[in-house]
């Protein structure tokens, strides 16, 4: 089952915005088992629009286009698409009411450019927008199917969630398609796929197995095919349980679920406290975490010690030890985990320090060499890292390292 | 002059990657008075790439294609565009030794594989590229042009700035297009659009001029087009101290060099060193120092203080105030800037606090409600913002903002 798919606007082709839509359309159709053969970007012109179209329907049963419905252009659209299937264009009575309460609300009353918004063509089916006031529309001509919708993403994205991928799925009889993405973390792209060779070769035929590498993560994706949906999710679960022995300690989430909301979840569930002492990472794992609402309910604080004397003086790094061993060291992270437990008084402490680069190495403690220590109501935990030569990437896998090793405490 | 754009590859057509090249692509080329017409994404096949080619070639003068030159597909995209222009693939001798030393410097010697990369269509002209092995073709064909780069973003960029950008200014005569962006921050779009009425309408003919507004700043774009590059120049000059009379305290920097560079530049050139104490910006201030090199010469460390204790206990900010005007108020944030700067010894502290949502609003504080303020070696100064409803747009423009005081400090 192919499909293509037509985006209009002016902004695309002078590169004011990225064509992001595309993407995540070809995804959800390809979850539904339809391909996407094309993607076409053209400007807001009637003729382009025309031969565009003509072309993509000679080629495949199922033509989706967002764009170009914006109220500048509404009549262009609606108008060129009537045309183009011999239709005429006719007041849509839910559409028009929908407008007039929309501009009501505003105070504002009905002009003719507001009229000119409900008129669809009259062979289309219209679906419902429950996200603006644009049209949807879905025409049939021949055995092919047409949908036209709104280009702003979540209004796109909201009308292809609520209706058009069940009627697609329904019209076209497509498979059931699931997918499952597992999070790990720890374990290098190839090293991984060794330890899972076993488990593999034994996954049953409905499954295809991605890799997904990207900084400081692998995600796994299961792409499930067939015809009953229970049986598919029970696929899932038996395939699960067996990863889940394989590499207990790296699976982390699931379904791109963000590792500091694995770790603020554990947290709030036991009642514990959080807070970070960051040198290399530069404040960016406090970031992470405050960057969800509610994270005051586990975090308290960081400090972030960039320099040697916020070290000493406020984590209370012994000086010795950091002419002894330097600050990035196995001795200095541990004082600085123990010192930010006790400055900011909280259950548990994460410390960084490391060389980000792109300069500050040297032969022993070369760019990428990272210090995490954590320090919980027992014992402080701490590791060495060797990570990359990017600045940005290394403040990142740093920062998602030291979450995970707290994760690890804490699930235990 | 118009042109397309193809881009080949599976990937982009199954939604695993977002094509941010042809944006990228489409902006440059109008840098050089270029309009992109059409953007087409295909998969990697013979026929698409025909068909495709053919169809572009007959609407317009200059079609650049990118991608499809992977190692696996090599042959397909090279021996399809060959036929399609009715050359024969031979060898080229400068890309063959490319190869050759590039796999003999980590111990690899040719294979047939290898040897396949180094086959070229004989009539194109093959462009240097200095950032990968993969050959770039420049086709003529009855006045028309057709370019085939890699897909690699930082390949394409790279040969279409130290090339193809300059070989089409040349083969097609476009005009001179030079662009000036000034970041502004501080001001909404429209009261500096009210603010520059006269100017804008004042500025010579060549010049046009966009606002980009983004959360926190507003960019103003002069596009100058031209046949002297160097009058052009002085035209940016003249226009650009007009508008530093007119808005003195908002412009912030140039061309997109971030805010905490233009901060960075100036504690270095005075030798100042940087402290921050962040509550609702979370860490976010320190992250955005931080992530650039060089940092540790002039920011010391944070606090983040994210609770009412690590307020009072780290901070040392009065508990009876704490208690008396809450945690968003001026006495509270300027008494954090205070004892950041005492804790961590530096010459300037910048504090924030605030309400970041999309919980926690009041009546009297709602959601969006920020103070910020900046300790200097001789005052305090804070100021109010009311900002957003959306937390990560508030921790960003809060976090700007708290930037700029300080830059605007420094700058007196």
């Amino acid at each position: 089952m192919q499909a293509e798919i037509i985006t209009i606007g002016d902004e695309i082709l002078i590169g004011q915005i990225v064509d992001t839509n595309s993407a995540w359309m070809a995804k959800e159709l390809n979850g539904i088992g339809i391909n996407v053969g094309k993607i076409t970007s053209i400007s807001d012109q009637k003729n382009d629009i025309v031969s565009s179209l003509k072309q993509a329907m000679e080629r495949v049963s199922l033509v989706l286009i967002t764009g170009g419905l914006g109220p500048t252009n509404d009549d262009i659209t609606q108008k060129t698409l009537s045309d183009f299937f011999g239709m005429s264009l006719v007041q849509n009575d839910l559409l028009y009411a929908k407008i007039e309460q929309r501009l009501g609300d505003r105070g504002i009353s009905m002009n003719h450019f507001n009229r000119e918004q409900a008129l669809v063509p009259d062979g289309a089916r219209i679906i419902q927008n429950n996200h603006g006031t644009a049209p949807c529309m879905w025409f049939e001509k021949e055995g092919k199917v047409v949908i036209s919708m709104p280009g702003v993403p979540f209004e796109m994205k909201g009308i292809m969630q609520d209706e058009i991928l069940k009627s697609l799925a329904q019209h076209f009889s497509t498979p059931v398609i699931l997918h499952k993405t597992i999070m790990t973390e720890g374990i290098g792209e190839s090293v991984l796929a060794e330890m899972l060779i076993d488990w593999e070769a034994n996954l049953p035929n409905c499954v295809k197995l991605a890799y997904l590498p990207s900084p400081g993560l692998v995600r796994l994706r299961m792409s499930l095919t067939g015809d009953d949906e229970n049986k598919l999710k029970r696929v899932i679960e038996e395939q699960l349980d067996k990863l889940r022995e394989i590499i207990p300690a790296n699976i982390f989430g699931y379904d791109d679920y963000p590792i500091e909301l694995s770790v603020a979840k554990l947290l709030s569930d036991k009642g514990k406290s959080l807070g970070t002492a960051e040198s290399c990472t530069g404040g960016n794992v406090a970031h992470l975490l405050t960057s969800h609402a509610g994270s005051s309910a586990y975090f308290k604080g960081a400090v972030v010690a960039y320099s040697n004397e916020v070290k000493e003086n406020v984590l209370q790094v012994n000086a010795a030890d950091l002419e002894k061993y330097g600050a990035v060291s196995q001795e200095v992270v541990e004082q600085m985990a123990i010192g930010a437990q006790k400055l900011l008084n909280t259950d548990y402490a994460i410390a960084t320090s490391g060389i980000a680069g792109p300069d500050g190495g040297t032969v022993e403690k070369p760019v990428g060499t990272v210090w995490i220590a954590v320090a919980g109501p027992e014992e402080v935990i701490s590791h060495k890292f060797y990570l990359y030569k990017n600045r940005e990437r290394n403040i990142r896998v740093a920062s998602l390292n030291a979450l995970n090793m707290l994760r690890k405490i804490l699930e235990k």
